[in-house]
């Protein structure tokens, strides 16, 4: 049996999703190996057994699951030898904050920095999907929500504040080693560092040189995948 | 040996500082009693060995501790029996980013609505040490920063989204009980609880339902400070 984990990816293959990004890290910290399988937009209803409606999916031998923090819950009990992804169950409760401050304060404001870039990078049927359902959400034209992109990204330095603040004193959100709660930031901002031809965060900013410590993890898989991408 | 929390305190005794509120509520996690000693701002310098510069001081039969995460982790290895603090050493990690969140994101907003209240509780010796210390930290006299009171409390709920996410799936930053991380941002609004006449929640704000509950914890420990404080 295999290892599936599916992923939206754009026209040349470029793994974009952050929810994604935060299982590939997982999986590999586990020290499994997994088999990347490319989906677009209109394929998710049709993963597996169809009963999914987002990525990633995981299928570990036969067991399906979705949703990140699920998967990673799932790889924690039944990989228990491995590396722990949360150090304890207060680690797990906690990093149920780290994935609320992505979702609620990085995540609006990521969306608008990356939504062009995502959609040059999408292949045709994607497009297609993608921006009457963006534009919906919004209210507005993808041209018009780009044009806020500057002032959007003008605003990102100050809501990393408390990520910041946390890696003046430690390395990781783990302390001495990387977990569940660094991917979760990691895949939040890798999803840009995927899309976006500019970076978003200053070279000497110390969020910047924790994500630059995050891409050199398990063998440079966040890495490749960008200069990958950018070949591509 | 007795076990002596040095606390900053009102002019009618009144427990504000939001440190010091983290380290009673996690003595009290732990099952321990403790003495209160109330201490003036000239006091800090003359507690015990005279060589801490802020409170929390916590002098544990004989041992000497200052900064409540410190206090905490103390704490925590010393009364391994007791329910701990941070389930973990993945829960001692992220806790730190709990209170970066707090430090960062809502102190200086919470400085702001809580001053002159904060200013006047204290007595009339704390008053003349708080008045120039603040108004140099913030360029400008008291009662100008008291008239940006509103339009920074107005910030507020926003700056508390990751918080009432969290809050939408779990009761607790611990998930089924409290933690020191609950504890973290207890404290930082207990301040505001204690010090001001009106509050800063909106009643049926999932974080005031929280708050409410935490304070009815340790045999509502939290709401008896604040109606003594308000009878005082």
């Amino acid at each position: 049996m295999q290892r599936l984990l599916y992923s939206l990816s754009g026209a040349s293959g470029q793994h974009y999703s952050p929810h994604v990004w935060k299982i590939m890290m997982s999986l590999k910290h586990k020290g499994l190996d997994f088999e990347l399988k490319p989906v677009s937009f209109g394929d998710i209803s049709k993963i597996e057994d169809g009963s999914f409606t987002s990525v990633p999916v995981l299928n570990d031998q036969g067991t399906l699951l979705g949703d990140s923090f699920e998967i990673a819950e799932y790889l924690e009990e039944t990989y228990q030898d491995a590396p722990s992804l949360f150090d304890g169950p207060g680690g797990l409760q906690l990093s149920h904050f780290v994935e609320s401050y992505c979702k609620t304060v990085l995540h609006p404001t990521l969306a608008v920095i990356a939504v062009m870039d995502m959609y040059n990078i999408m292949s045709d049927a994607d497009r297609a999907y993608f921006r009457p359902a963006r534009e919906k959400r919004f209210g507005k034209s993808l041209e018009d929500v780009y044009a806020g992109r500057d002032a959007e990204l003008s605003t990102l330095p100050e809501k990393l504040n408390p990520v910041r603040d946390l890696l003046t004193n430690q390395d990781w959100f783990g302390g001495e080693k990387a977990m569940h709660a660094d991917y979760v930031l990691f895949g939040t901002l890798q999803w840009c560092k995927v899309c976006c031809p500019d970076p978003i965060l200053a070279p000497s900013d110390p969020v910047n040189l924790w994500f630059e410590r995050m891409l050199d993890l398990h063998d440079y898989m966040g890495r490749k995948a960008v200069s990958e991408a950018v070949a591509a």
